[in-house]
């Protein structure tokens, strides 16, 4: 079932942030398909999910976006771009929804399930994490996001994760300001130009001396 | 190169958060050196890799951990405990420190990368970001986190992304109390047990429909 691991770190050593898309390529449906699958099935703290993807393909609104994206020209060329959206708040309602899913999906009576929603609540909720709790909505987004570069990158498909954007003009343009969610982080994803000449350029890492150590 | 889509998603479909592991199962030294590859391979904003990972294999140091880690047996039994560790400031020096190294990677001339380095200076430095720098470190931290489990699993590796610990024991622990670094999440990667209950049930997602949305 696994992969060798040389074909994981061709992988990752054949990924870069792509600076210029090939506007003509778009990514197969049943690709995309499985990347879907893939933002579905990230893990995140207790499983609860805190995010949704908006999946944007249409021209017009891409083209909005750009100019507040730092005018990129990842956004506007990239086959999908995906919008990262995390939960503003965890409130009891969000423990609810799990609650239900998770005796849903495992045939069990939700009070069953008390003790667990318990320990979440006296967590995110009632305890110290409440307050800073966009903050971890934000870290579990960025699981999804280090999912999905990997996963694009196994799968052959080209990303460019994009933190330079407005997330209150982003908001507004995709109608979030009364939602439950808010912009987080992008990822263009498509094909990389022929024409793009940073995907010639040696990739800079610091040493592994220097980044782990051993204990 | 690519695999196919049906490699990846069975790998996301075994994986799950492992609550108990096979203490004595230890990960073969050649798949441990490809999660560190994976670590070191992780793209960061500006590629800045705002961060460091502790490999803890020391019996008597995880157990010192355990009970900063609401007690969870994982901390001991895992094969490698890493602890994911986000710098705590972004400065000149790090800028610098990328500079140099893109210049030598690349065989530049570390002057011709001065409107590299003011962009970032702008954003992270002197910017808005600046008054928020741990969180986006942290989430940068949370790419790795991504990265880890989904490459983890992909080689067959068990893992256990843990948020239930404490930040500030073990940075006093780890030393880390003077350093620029801070403790920031932590990944137990080894082997589940066949005893562990959890690795039978069925995993809890949302309908696709509910968590994505195209426009």
């Amino acid at each position: 079932m696994s992969v060798p691991s040389e074909t994981l770190l061709e992988a990752l050593r054949w990924r870069y942030a792509t600076k210029a898309f090939d506007a003509g390529r778009s990514i197969p449906d049943d690709l995309w398909q499985t990347l879907e699958d893939t933002l579905v099935l990230t893990p995140s703290s207790y499983g609860l999910q805190p995010w949704r993807f908006l999946v944007i393909r249409d021209a017009a609104l891409k083209a909005e976006l750009r100019p507040h994206s730092w005018n990129q020209s990842q956004i506007t060329d990239a086959s999908h771009l995906v919008v990262l959206l995390s939960r503003r708040h965890i409130e009891g309602r969000d423990l609810d929804r799990l609650i239900e899913a998770t005796a849903s999906s495992r045939g069990l009576d939700p009070t069953t399930l008390a003790g667990y929603r318990q320990m979440m609540a006296k967590d995110l909720v009632d305890g110290p994490r409440s307050a800073t709790i966009e903050r971890w909505a934000s870290n579990q987004v960025y699981i999804a996001l280090g999912n999905l570069m990997t996963a694009a990158a196994l799968l052959g498909i080209d990303t460019c994760p994009i933190e330079g954007f407005s997330p209150p003009d982003y908001d507004r343009l995709l109608g979030l300001d009364d939602s439950d969610y808010r912009s987080c982080v992008v990822c263009a994803c498509g094909y990389r130009s022929s024409e793009d000449r940073y995907s010639g350029l040696a990739k800079v890492r610091y040493d592994r001396s220097e980044l782990i150590e051993q204990r």
